[in-house]
């Protein structure tokens, strides 16, 4: 069953460090509870302070802690922190009722109470096994929320909690929160007449939102669904501006190695490409890219890289970056023609881009030299630096700025306040981008943070572009 | 009457530099015809050396320098020199019949006898009356071509003209090739039966493509047209590419300014703003953005400019630029604000950006210092240095290079093939964009230039990823 | 004799544009009075409004218009002009007399003008027989300044001038400002004994300088000079940031080339190579370099270029500039391998980098197309595009912003003072660098321009650093 | 005593990570050491397996992991393995006794076992009581050499170690290698006869180098001393370069700070400031920098940022970071203007530049989140974020490559050479540079690292440059 596959993606395995992160964060704390008692939180008898018990989670003593690292991230959320503010008076989310199944992270808990500022009851799994903040678990746990996820969940913990969510004698959900989509696959297969009741979903991840394509394409989709994934302004954060960043700190992290004069090849020239090769270039790296779209090719060329095969150059650089999205990008003939020394690394969208199982064969040897570094040794001695084993650098190795997450999850409320709010016949049983409108809505709630002053148009301006003064300012391709 | 106003537009009137130009061109020579003499060309006999007089230039004699001119700008148009090559097994403008309507120079001449290698039968006129290399013309009208420009027509000699390439007894033209309308214009008010042979309309401009999305709108669209205006290649190439070089050019030939230090307001952050920004951050000025769009002003954020309210800097730049294609974006309040010896130009899609008319008042003085640089003095001695009377500052004071009309001229090459081929009912009355795999097309074409090596994906890959191994690679709406 | 050669430097024959210009100048209007009459000023009785007659210039009618020009000059120069109100207490030059021989520009009549306020008396004569700006020279003249300078002299008229201002009855120079060695060589030449009441000499040029510590090391300097020429300020902004801009500009100005995508290689990577790769790579094109010295070709690898031998590229770069200084770099064999279209200039001190003279044989056919760029067409049709015939781009195709000019005016005129005023004994015979303080009060004088707040040392901070409160805040050495 | 204090500098009892690692390194590994004994090293009886037991380290057990380490340290160190290499024939080390103190680490060990290919003998401590890798020491034991280190040292421990490493029964010391001046402090002393033999010492540190020039300037220093601190390779690779990637590095690590659209002063613009505001820059920050010096302040003008006094800026920036090598640059009253959340760290050359003692008060309160990151609160509740307490970010919170560390190592090995094989009288008994051609020589054999190819001078362009083929090509001054 292909189902299941991304929450147990091994990447969280290996990586201490979880994706997710903020600069005022206390995680180097967290790691110390890996001293917790071994009792499964199925097992044990939960109740907050105030007597409900209605969650189950690792360990309701950590909730001050939890608390702590929420309000940090809620100092870099403005955008939900504003949207509380407005909440004041309407609830746009009253009556609503949230299953979510995300991440659970100091940034997820400052969504999900802005949620419940705005009206709505929430109910919570984790969509990955690894990633759950066991303290933010905590604090929601003693905010009253029903979340039900611990760090290290086995795969029947995962279902079994997704189940708790859903599953409760007198409560129907009717907005689904989804990122991977395993959360929208449980109901669609377990409790398929609650679907009557859900006014739509919300989906984040590349995954899910395929999921939701296939599903709509085979005329299944039985309710609206909004795809968070390919909104403008999350593609453009999430690939070209975090990736700018991320491929630094990645490589950093895990290789120090020194980024003047080094010869890198980046793979693929699409936004995560274009944010690796500018911030390369940035730091006096001498990048080549392949492409296989003649566009983003001609694109490279002008920005002023030389456009190769990958043969081409393979013998003499110093670091091979995927950011495709394609398979078997660097094959084992590729790694065998690499100098001593070389770093392999994967920016792309899967672990598919490098074959690494093409270098499980006896001949080479690994050697874990860090977190996350092997190295692969050659009988001739020479060594290749893989990192992550092919997975994502970027989350395995470097963090997501909580500014970001800060994107997302506005996204996400907004999307969720649409979906409920929407008159009769707006959405139909498809998948639909959020409007443009909410996007520039949700991209104007993060100026403030960089003391951004927006211009206004003049009614005369407006009348002359053809505009309404508070947009949508682009036509919907507009990127 | 609206027509008519864009060949007519004053830009280049005081504009020796046509717009188009080339590395290995001989523009400086064709000053020199100011000597001609003064009788209309439609006034003199005319005949080439192999006596065929059915065209109407300025001086037949200069023939041998205008082929020396095409001979250079076709080591510029790679992607056309390779078309023609393609075509000489196959014609496939065989018993095309183009009337084209475009600016008369060097690259058109390339693109005029690409189109008749391709198979075609072509006449044309001038789209405006200022911008036609008359050595050009000569050398077309020596080639067999029926040519009717010059430079310098007047309004009537420019409706004359097009009316000479339409209106000839026994040919009727099938295919239409217009740069701003005027001769798709022509033809719906003086022959509009001609549209029943005509199979498309292929259009370059703003205004152009505008005109025929609202004859669209307004059902009287009678054949297919082309947009080729925003091809993804054209866009981005005219934009950012070009702008982020063509900003610093036009900026130093009328001003000398040095850009290290330089305080500088953008007005807009879409690609054009994004090239001006671009150049200018990378030449050491200091550069501020003024934006409407919340996208595009958190966008400028994360690029490293400080987004600002025109009124917050205005007193303060050294250079303000307007990028936003929207009027009185720089009205005479600012301009009363800035200081002594401010430059204010405009890089944007008109010249409605800057409240020029605001300027002529009796107490500010004008003073032209230079071609295409003028000194408004205010009373108490301050100077304002206005560019290109607040025209296009690309156009009107810097150069076009070759390379980018020739991703143009093969657009326009390719939408002619495609629209005369197509089947039956593959187009209808409607506007089109060129399909995404010939954009693919014409990029791959300009590849070579920069020695560029395009990676091709195996029938796995391909399969991987949904996409057939020829392209198109990506979505219509990518960008 | 190699005396001499400098101001005959044929650079200026075929140049219409000064090296000099201003963003604000008028320098068009110029070109206009070549319709003068053409009998030499020699021949011509001169009388200014005054009746002043001391001085021969082309027309004194132009006196006007040079008045506008160097006002315009004033304001770019504001060092200069913040002098001038320090001067209206003390005047530092109260008694000194000056004679210069310089280009006669707005700029340097900003100059003169200034050191009269300061309290000198100044005779001037042209550095160079093509520079003069006739109508400077004219409200020089009318001014009341004894000015000896044409657009146009011949070699007699040159050292005619030089003659004119030195030897006057009843007159001594007691202070030299010289740019070239010229002016000075004079005088050693026909009035040895006018050294006794000189107190210094301030010189400006490589060229100037180099004769100045020849003759201290041959022990024939017999006052002290002041090398103006290699001050940090200078050095820096001549070179660096200067080239930065200008090579950009020359490339355009004469070949409209589009920089995206193109390959460049820079031969040497000191300040000039520094400026022109930082420039080219920023306008997206891919750059190589070429050095000698290690240490300067690791600076290149860490700024992230590739460091090759001009062999191994140069049958695939678009764009060939030499930044070295040195001789032959670009030989006939390079040449015979560079690809069509290739465009050589040269960025470095003198012409000898690019060797043009193997050029000129009788199988290459040279053909004039624009001025300053001439095609070189080889026997298979190959053309080379030569720019300023190997000289200078940098002077000879693009403009040296007022605001540089204003630095180094500045240094020449601290540098008058300082000599004029040292106590006997601070200066030998030797050449000597204008000292770190001075220069960094340069600096400071034109930092208001950038609206730049310089930070004061606290005492206990200047205790801390060893270091006066007012500087200098460096050691001399450093750059 | 002031002495000492460098060693015993307290950024490395919070810092795990020492300031050295390598990208192929196993770094990571050694963290697990902590489990060892805790009976001191002085009190064991040690033999490596040959049985010499004149060394002290934690455990000669670990001597195969360390040597795993050092062989992969050589890998990033050619330039040395290339001296090793010549040295086959030749030994110009051969006789000299070396007593270094130095970190110990893996490049060290290169570094150490390069001396001894070169026919030196090497007796070796720590110059600092926490940076020592112990599995490097116990590799060097085993290997022969004695070295007297250990990670943890007591300040008795140190004092202990060098003694050792100094006074040895039938053996003289004739050369020191020394990185902070405690090793030639102690010989001045306790041992000053041993001056009578010792032909110079060689000096890495900033403090080491400052306490030489004070002996020279009281005329106590009595053997030539080698400042390889201020070579110019060391220089531009420790400060612009390698800093131009920690500041990055640091803030990444210890922040996950997103830095696009941040707004970040950086006070001072020397070569670390210079690194400091490219990168940022290059990242999308908004960067203003405060100077006091003018010269350096138009060059941060040029280079296109704001320059500011910190107070006009210091209520609206994200981060404010220092490199002014000065003292109380930011004080308490910056400090309390700050906005909440503002990152404040250090990359100057003390732990001076920010006043942290100022924020010991009773009304803040301190919070520790992180390893080198502590939250400073103000009792309104506002956060700043103080990195590594104010000392050093590069060496606290980042890592210096191998790479730059390969070049100081090359530049002290050719410092020993020169010092040991100078004839009679070359040095006197004064601090020396390095020559400028042995600081080329280092350059050169870092390029076959960047594959980078140089250009040699012809005997026709020597003569007319007046160099030599072989270099020095540039005065001693130039940088």
């Amino acid at each position: 069953m292909k189902f299941g596959s991304r929450r147990l993606r091994p990447f969280c395995a290996s990586c201490p460090l979880t994706p997710l992160s903020a600069p005022l964060s206390l995680l180097a704390a967290s790691y110390t509870d890996s001293s917790d008692d071994e009792t499964s939180p199925r097992d044990k008898q939960q109740k907050n302070s105030k007597g409900n018990g209605d969650f189950c989670i690792k360990n309701i003593k950590q909730a001050d802690f939890g608390r702590r690292e929420i309000e940090i991230a809620e100092q870099e959320m403005p955008a939900l922190m504003a949207l509380r503010k407005r909440a004041q008076g309407e609830k746009p989310l009253a009556g609503a009722k949230v299953v979510g199944c995300t991440h659970i992270t100091a940034q997820t808990a400052v969504l999900m109470e802005t949620l419940t500022a705005l009206g709505a009851q929430c109910r919570w799994a984790a969509c990955n096994i690894y990633s759950t903040q066991n303290e933010v678990a905590a604090a929601l746990a003693e905010g009253g929320f029903s979340v039900f996820a611990w760090k290290g969940e086995s795969e029947d913990d995962f279902w079994w909690c997704i189940d708790r969510c859903v599953n409760l004698e007198g409560w129907q959900p009717n907005m689904i929160l989804d990122d991977g989509g395993d959360l929208t696959h449980w109901i669609y297969k377990k409790y398929p007449n609650m679907f009557k009741k859900i006014k739509g979903i919300v989906e984040e991840s590349v995954t899910g939102v395929h999921r939701l394509y296939q599903l709509s394409k085979a005329g299944k989709l039985c309710v609206p669904a909004m795809n968070v994934n390919d909104s403008v302004t999350k593609q453009k954060f999430d690939n070209l501006y975090c990736c700018r960043e991320s491929i630094l700190d990645g490589l950093k992290r895990t290789t120090d190695v020194m980024f003047g004069g080094k010869q890198v090849v980046v793979c693929g020239y699409g936004e995560v490409g274009k944010g690796c090769c500018a911030a390369l270039k940035a730091m006096g790296s001498i990048v080549y890219v392949t492409e296989i779209d003649p566009i983003c090719a001609l694109q490279a060329c002008m920005d002023g890289f030389r456009l190769v095969k990958l043969n081409e150059v393979i013998r003499q650089v110093d670091i091979v970056i995927t950011c495709t999205g394609n398979k078997n990008v660097v094959v084992r003939e590729y790694l065998d023609r690499m100098k001593n020394g070389c770093i392999v690394c994967n920016m792309g969208h899967s672990n598919t881009e490098i074959d690494v199982a093409s270098l499980r064969t006896p001949e080479l040897t690994w050697e874990r030299v860090r977190s996350q570094v092997d190295h692969v040794i050659w009988p001739d001695g020479k060594r290749i630096v893989l990192l992550a084993e092919g997975r994502l650098l970027n989350l395995s190795c470097s963090t997501v700025p909580t500014f970001v997450l800060s994107i997302t999850a506005t996204t996400q409320a907004l999307a969720l306040i649409e979906l409920y709010n929407a008159p009769e016949g707006r959405y139909k049983q498809d998948v639909y981008l959020l409007p443009k409108k909410m996007d520039e809505y949700v991209a104007s709630l993060h100026l403030p943070t960089f003391d951004a002053h927006l211009t206004e148009l003049s009614d005369e301006q407006a009348k002359y572009l053809g505009l309404n003064k508070n947009g949508p300012f682009k036509p919907n391709y507009y990127r």
